[in-house]
């Protein structure tokens, strides 16, 4: 505990490792969490597989 | 808001087309809400990765 | 399956009642699925356990 | 998108204010993301729903 | 890791905590994991939050 | 009812196979559940989109 679930468009190798230290870091200075006990989970959906407003994500402009 | 999360096993993009925009629907009815706030995921599961009653789905008659 | 998993603000009974007819028919319609295959959880979420732009719902303006 | 949803157990208003505003902060340095477009839920757990090790939390050692 | 989330209808305590040792011992046999690191969540929901059939949990028979 | 989801990295067939088989039982045991009312979801996470204490899995020391 904590357990953080992100739902989210792929990002790189590169993008997720300074997430994960940045959102671990909040937690620390946030609640005093123990680094160790935060875990976060990924789950990276593409755009056939999200919608908004009605529409898939791969049916919508490019934004 | 809301977020709507589908587990389900595989459907064709047409098939998630028309879900995505038929759930839409049905909150814009029942809560009056905004389209634009409306989020879907789509979680699709293969046969190998869900069970019911103790087996998995890959190992069950096909229906 | 499918199971659907709707995060949202408390809703009347009456309109979670509607909303999962309707939810349940957009299956049907657009998958063929069993009415019965369905379930839904809805999962409500207070203000102060939600945020948008960094802030809890609690502190945004009424909207 | 994206959406970050935290099991955790309960904090205070306080502590959740300004855990918001962190994290979000995290995917706007992270990935360049738009305040707007990050919305955290909360999943506030008590002791007797959570179990590690096969023990129910309220049966742990206070820590 | 492994993180087992659980959306059940209310269970008492004893019940809890006899599931949670059960399903602990299940990932030590089948996957010799360590007990420490199995972590299992309880969400409960109450018979308003549940659909199936398009029908309220509430507003079924009782069984 | 009840739905079990599983965060864990990916495992053989012959281990999900096993677990299904006695987490199910579990619930058997401690609830009384009917086998057929237990849906169990295996979510198979890579070592990049996990992380604790602010490491991702990938770039930690193997363990």
């Amino acid at each position: 505990m904590p357990i953080v679930t992100i739902q989210q468009f792929p990002r790189s190798l590169e993008q997720k490792r300074l997430l994960a230290e940045k959102v671990t870091d909040a937690f620390v200075e946030a609640y005093g969490a123990a680094p160790d006990s935060v875990q976060i989970f990924f789950q990276e959906t593409s755009k056939e597989d999200w919608a908004r407003g009605g529409q898939l994500g791969s049916d919508r402009d490019p934004s």
